[in-house]
């Protein structure tokens, strides 16, 4: 006989469709500490026995399982709501049983209920109990031999013998203890709780090197500290650093890309390792490891987090080349093939080789990179390019990783094809970047989000929306006005809970192209920059004014609360953003086209709003300066968009 | 390091969303033998190198793989077509692997085109072939070295050595030893292709014991024979019996289920066993295990195969009782409690306990009578509430009777449930009763059978529709007319390519009930019937005319080839039924308001028929005895039924 006949054999309660659940279990889906969990199976057994259906759920590892009852919806469908009451990996698993005690009590109710005789059923009834009272020990089983004794007694009093079958201190007692032998339970899953900053953030991303105010001064932690209070008046809660290891020499990158250096070139952030050190490392001219934790004690007095960039890979000089060299693929010409994001080409940098022979060696100490800067307070890391390092490896650092850190956020940056980003996502990354910055219509806006939003990838794929990056520069910015910079933040703002840009670049409308690029010209990524903060036309009251909106109002906390409006002007996306209650509810209005007053009618679900279809209700809109308000109701409602004026409405439904 | 972390440490694939696939390939998906199997895999590895993926199949059991390359279809997803040499259990499983050498290949050929230096690459192109060879032996290890060796020469001219590097069966050697340690394979799951038989079949049911024309002698297998003409000039191809096994004489039931026997009374075929035997034993009464080999062999003649009803189940005096009273519940007072299927009282048998300590013994014989009797020539069978039996054991003991046989068809008549129906399908079960005969409108038929075509279910649950059982007399035909009878058998034989009926009731429009009850009264299944096979009225020639068109037609012969048409009159159900490309087309509709004409227009997508929208094309009524032609167009086309001449019209559509 097979073990599998073995192991399944006398098994009579069948699960099927456990949700949410990805990749059987074994990818976590995900959730806000906060957000109650709806768990659902289909759990069914032969013949007309009633079944015990409960959800074992811990804390990843190999503690105790918490068990909640699954209640009986009808069809076969058992569910059970649960709040996690901490963040974390956890692991989570269904388990049926044939609950014979109740069946048995059941039927023994019905005849004597229709007056029938129930000596033999009360016989059979204690026989349930003494099984019950072999399968546990001391009091409890005491207790249950007794009431079997008077149960099973035909002399007994057959009022008391009933009382006892009809008793709930009984059947509770004796469903305690059931035939578990036979029991079904799942194959262990994973769920990830994670804390509210992983599902609502504002991140703003800037160079330390470039805020001396003096292009020929290096930048430090503590010029970058001075930019504090200024990024906390704007209302960003992360602020992000490229890179700050030791930049290596070989190699080095010049000014724009170029590949041959002048003499006072800083190199690409990205360039990682020189002989001051690798990842663990601080570059010198930043500060020391000191400076940065004063930076990050600094930051923390405004309640903002320091997110850093992990990149994976390595200068020529860095020191794991000469120390590890089998972490690398050489060529018979004993040198490495310099790494590649096509078309991108990194010839400062050289990929680690993750099918190495030394491969445990190399993914552990990856892994201890993260804890060493987790040891050091940072609990946010940006990943540079996930997608060229091994998927397994991330699945196995990040869980393993959030066993210990749960707190810890990981956004992956991977501009890569769809599966390979949801497959970052399932393999644990908190956030992913997203092609937000491609949709540039109302239309495509939409379907965008709708596929987020509305699929399966919503339990995995957090996203992180950002107008721009040191990376990318969208034509729709290279050729935009005030209007576009305004209008893209506030699409980001109000369509994604996790967003983020690039500044100054951003708030001060920086949009020079290196020609014929979706880049920057004279990109801080290969040289410092000396930014007037303060140029003429910034947005930083808007973006300040944004957040604000975002930072006050849980409607905007959470991605997956929207619906979309219909309008009939093509240019013009309106949604409803709510929160799970509905007691903070908005309608956002962005005209798409930053050039062009648009306006047209939108058919507001009033039922969403949880309104009667023709109840009438005031708007506020909170973007504008002087708050007009206007009087809406079910059905078909005017809007004008004058980007001249204002690229959007966010409208606050008052009631 | 755990042993998990070993497992998947290395891999760089990642292979997810396999399909077809029902429960993570636990259970097996089905097709029939000549449909194309269309497998399709989403596979990704990280970075840009190039992977292989291949699908791998085996009839089930410890064989080789048979290896098929599956397609990149772009998006990351990959295809391959399969036809499946032969019926069987198959075992799949999809792998993926990165392929080096196709990898390497491509940007040598890039870099030669481009004009760049080559030599480097063409002797890492070597140091490929050469681990190639480490991983084969003989001929092809001493060809791979040779190449290598040229290759790799710097010496060497290079055109000789540019030519092996583009050559195609230096490529296609070098792919064909891969680095296979890292490479990633899913776990097994189930294929169960099925013969053609198990995908169109029309079941004729009807008791032996009936077939003497006097109430009063007892029917053979002899007399069931001379029914054999008439049933295929209807043209059915199965016939089936009710259990054929010794019946119990203890608490044996009376005419019209009565709990008092007379001396005459023959009792429930379905209470199994006596001292004449149990479940692998014949009633002596319908003749010797010679008399029923007999008639195996005369229905062959036929082309009619025999489906057995297995019971498992037991009376008081079947054999088992006694030589394995383990295998039954037994209660304090040394009974055992009867069958039930609620509503349903079964006072004539006894339950089998599939959670006995001598489980084991009880599924092996259990399985052992299906190969009794498969072992008789029998290929179908059967299986009486199955749901009141183990699952787990149905799921065993079919798959590895399928490893064996796999020309065996199982019918599970479970009335129960929607996922415990489809819980059976899942665990192996061919067919399935429906709920087709409670479906009385046209818009209920329609949405059950797009649950069954249009869902998930398709890919295991295989309907098979029965206007009547000797259970079941639905309200409908008891008070329909001669135009319900011909109706409700238009609308199995045209909606489900498996079907059967009941008869001769059925046929000679028997319908009078068991006051109050869904049920035939003087049923046969308590007592013997002598029957005029040709009552007046009788729908035979009806039965044969469907049927024929059934047996001529392959757009019948597969249920899931389905599309409803539009109707502006709710008791008028349309559809076009199609065979795989298209060159065997039907337009059906029937009206289900059995005494009234109805007429209306149908909205027919000509582009279903595969026709230009504006087209005309000549239909013709093959139900209709005189097979009139109409012609038709894309859009609203007039329909007319009147159920006095007839109920449905059978379009077959000409072009």
């Amino acid at each position: 006989m097979s073990a599998y006949f073995k192991m399944i054999g006398p098994k009579r309660v069948v699960i099927d469709h456990v949700s949410p659940q990805i990749r059987g279990g074994e990818s976590p889906f995900k959730r806000a500490l906060g957000d109650r969990v709806h768990f659902r199976a289909h759990v069914y057994a032969d013949s007309h026995d009633l079944i015990a259906v409960e959800l074992q759920l811990r804390r990843a590892g190999p503690g105790p399982w918490h068990q909640l009852p699954m209640r009986a919806e009808g069809n076969d469908e058992f569910v059970v709501d649960y709040d996690p009451p901490e963040i974390g990996l956890y692991e989570y698993r269904v388990s049926g049983h044939i609950d014979h005690y109740l069946t048995w009590q059941e039927g023994f109710q019905a005849k004597l209920k229709a007056g029938q005789a129930v000596d033999l059923d009360l016989r059979i009834g204690a026989e349930l109990l003494t099984e019950a009272a072999a399968r546990t020990t001391g009091r409890a089983a005491v207790q249950l031999r007794k009431w079997a004794s008077v149960m099973g007694d035909s002399e007994a009093p057959s009022e008391q013998r009933n009382r006892l079958a009809l008793d709930a201190s009984v059947i509770k007692a004796a469903r305690a203890h059931p035939r578990l032998e036979f029991a079904t339970t799942t194959s262990i899953a994973l769920m990830l709780v994670e804390r509210e900053r992983a599902t609502f953030s504002t991140w703003y991303e800037y160079f330390p090197r470039s805020c001396s105010d003096d292009e020929r001064r290096h930048g430090t932690f503590t010029d970058a500290a001075r930019r504090l209070p200024e990024i906390k008046r704007m209302g960003f809660n992360v602020v992000y650093f490229p890179p700050i290891h030791p930049i290596g020499r070989l190699h080095r990158k010049g000014r724009n890309n170029a590949l041959v250096t002048q003499v006072d070139d800083v190199g690409s952030p990205w360039a990682v390792g020189a002989a001051e050190g690798g990842h663990k490392a601080v570059h010198p001219e930043l500060g020391t490891l000191a400076d940065f934790k004063g930076f990050l004690a600094e930051a923390g007095r405004y309640d903002i987090e320091v997110a850093l960039d992990i990149a994976f890979q390595c200068a020529p000089d860095h020191p794991w080349v000469t120390e590890h060299p089998g972490w690398f693929k050489w060529r018979p010409d004993g040198t490495v093939q310099y790494a590649e994001n096509p078309p991108k080409k990194y010839q400062d940098i050289l990929p680690l080789d993750f099918e190495c022979d030394d491969w445990e060696a190399l993914w552990f100490e990856l892994k201890s990179v993260f804890t060493f800067w987790i040891e050091q307070g940072v609990k946010i890391f940006r990943v540079d390019n996930p997608h060229t390092k091994s998927i397994e490896f991330w699945r196995w650092c990040i869980l393993e990783i959030k066993k210990d850190h749960p707190e810890v956020i990981f956004l992956a940056e991977a501009f890569t094809r769809p599966k390979r980003k949801y497959g970052l996502a399932k393999a644990g990354f908190t956030h992913g970047y997203t092609y937000f910055t491609w949709r540039n219509t109302a239309d495509q806006m939409r379907l965008y989000i709708e596929e987020l939003t509305g699929s399966e990838a919503r339990d995995y794929f957090w996203p992180n929306f950002w107008p721009n990056t040191p990376d990318i520069l969208h034509e729709d910015l290279q050729n935009g006005n005030r209007a576009t910079f305004i209008g893209r933040y506030v699409l980001a703002a109000t369509l994604s809970s996790n967003i983020g840009i690039y500044g100054p670049a951003y708030e001060v409308l920086e949009n020079k192209p290196y020609p014929g690029k979706e880049e920057y010209i004279d990109n801080e990524k290969y040289q410092l920059r000396a930014w007037d903060w303060n140029r003429r036309g910034h947005i930083k009251e808007e973006i300040a004014r944004i957040n604000r909106i975002r930072n006050e109002h849980p409607a905007f906390q959470r991605t997956f609360n929207i619906k979309f409006i219909a309008t009939d002007n093509a240019h013009l996306i309106a949604y409803i953003k709510q929160n799970f209650n509905r007691t903070d509810q908005f309608i956002v209005v962005v005209n798409m086209d930053w050039n062009t007053r648009h306006y047209g009618t939108l058919q507001v679900p009033a039922e969403v709003l949880g309104f009667p279809v023709e109840s009438k209700y005031r708007i506020k809109d909170l973007l504008d300066p002087d708050g007009r308000e206007y009087v809406w109701r079910g059905g078909a409602n005017y809007v004008d968009v004058t980007p001249a004026k204002s690229p959007a409405h966010i409208f606050q439904v008052l009631r």
